[in-house]
């Protein structure tokens, strides 16, 4: 494919030109935000490179759009997509961060951080032995790049790590991969569920009151989209002791309202969109690399499947 | 070495007793607390195995003492010590135990859970990048059984290891060891210190403002003895932020009294002893163990060096 214009549409223009610089790439390239881009920068451009866009877009001569993050629901996601578009994502350090993140709360589940902090503001000694991660029984949600990375984490501290995907294809580092449809019965024993998919027609409110009351005083974290959650089901699981806590790093909006009943609820932990944060460095490295493959018709492993959403 | 007097002296008898009764162990035992022991005691056995001991011992006609803990400084520290008599300890999952609760307190601080707890009662959205453990530069004091272990899965993740030993001895995990009396030069841009160390007359103390004045914002993890640690020396160094953080698992009185100036400190964390406990289950198996290689004349791997006093 030949890439002659590039439109980037970004808040953080400036930082990407500095970025780039370095790469010496010799193509006219156009920094703009959303709302300054016209309908004849779409008709000059061969590529648009976004973290993401709000508005569908008629992409006029654009051949390829780019995403900046790993995710691509900001670009698919109740829009129309032009087949005829290449779409390719970020990879890059995603796995290694997510995996920390979560191991990062699964560890002060077992090691019990909190009844230790209560103990201490009490000046109480009261030594409580904590489990360990190979006592535990885990299920990830999404089997792809990131998903197996945390397989591979876990399961080298001896967690029994499962895997739910579309497929049930079995692949290293989970015990046992299960397909969607039928996964329901192994929940009854899990102690941890991890969500990392992506947001598809599939994954819209996936969790939901089918899925939690499955469970007993198991532990939530989400790490994939806030939207694959059915808010006021999980409210109810935690009620119902069906989840013994959430640690919730995305959310249907973000921000998330200061209103919202998350925030109050002792029983779920926020964080703003932290786990899988890209940096600049990474993300325009990661572009770069995409270009000299799209150029020379090379093979991409960072190609999107419309169909498939992800 | 024959064995055929087993001496068992501890507070869980009743759980010993129970959970050795499956080996089928051919010998006279008899159980006993150490306030109950008599001279006569120490006549007939021929082993002496306890979690520890708060008295010197003449021990008679005994030829082998076993700790059924990993440290030994309570059989040997400002104790006298007949050299004809073997000491071992036991071994067992200390290494993944004390692993997992450092990684722990270091993925609390990296990844910001304080942080983010605060601005959850604030209703607050404020994106902040985690850092990574592959970032980080950790020290860790003992390179022995938990040390080393401690190192690997440290540096399964990519953070920067350093050891520190009497021999300075390189061992697999660590980027590099060094000896006690020429590290400090490599404190200088450490973020993490974590000490593993037994308690012996070289390790009393060791954690003074020599070693402290050498850091910047530092954590410190101690795991070995909380003898090793000059208790003004560290307060000192948090004041001078030296120190950022402490997380202190052990105490020069344990359990710790109310008045100590540690339980209010909003710098430390305080866990009571619990970060590499045997289960009772474990130690008698190692025992079993120790038992059969003793009686067998075979090499032990858990031998104490009463020299070294570990």
């Amino acid at each position: 494919m030949e890439i002659h214009h590039l439109l980037f549409v970004s808040e953080l223009n400036q930082e990407l030109e500095k970025l780039l610089a370095p790469y010496q790439i010799e193509k006219d390239i156009r920094f703009k935000k959303e709302e300054d881009i016209q309908s004849s920068d779409l008709q000059w451009a061969d590529a648009f490179v976004s973290f993401k866009t709000k508005k569908s877009y008629d992409y006029g001569k654009v051949k390829w759009v780019h995403s900046l993050g790993a995710g691509v629901d900001h670009f698919l996601f109740q829009k129309d997509w032009d087949e005829n578009v290449l779409l390719t994502r970020t990879i890059c350090s995603f796995g290694e961060r997510i995996s920390e993140y979560c191991l990062s709360f699964l560890l002060k589940d077992l090691q019990f951080h909190d009844r230790f902090t209560e103990h201490q503001s009490e000046k109480c000694w009261q030594p409580i032995k904590p489990r360990m991660l190979k006592e535990s029984k885990i299920v990830i949600y999404g089997t792809g790049e990131i998903g197996q990375k945390l397989a591979v984490v876990l399961s080298s501290f001896g967690v029994e790590v499962y895997g739910v995907s579309l497929s049930g294809k079995q692949k290293a580092g989970f015990k046992q991969v299960f397909k969607t449809e039928d996964h329901c019965m192994m929940l009854k024993s899990v102690d941890y569920m991890i969500n990392t998919l992506p947001l598809t027609k599939k994954t819209e409110q996936l969790f939901n009151d089918r899925i939690f009351s499955n469970l007993s005083q198991a532990g939530f974290i989400n790490v994939g989209r806030g939207e694959s959650v059915a808010e006021s089901d999980l409210l109810t699981a935690l009620d119902t002791e069906q989840l013994r806590f959430a640690v919730l790093d995305v959310f249907a909006n973000e921000p998330m309202p200061a209103e919202h009943p998350f925030w109050k609820e002792p029983r779920i932990t926020i964080t703003p969109h932290i786990s899988a944060v890209t940096t600049a460095e990474e993300a325009v490295q990661c572009f770069v690399e995409t270009l000299e493959r799209v150029e020379n018709d090379r093979p991409l492993q960072n190609q999107v499947d419309i169909e498939k959403g992800f």
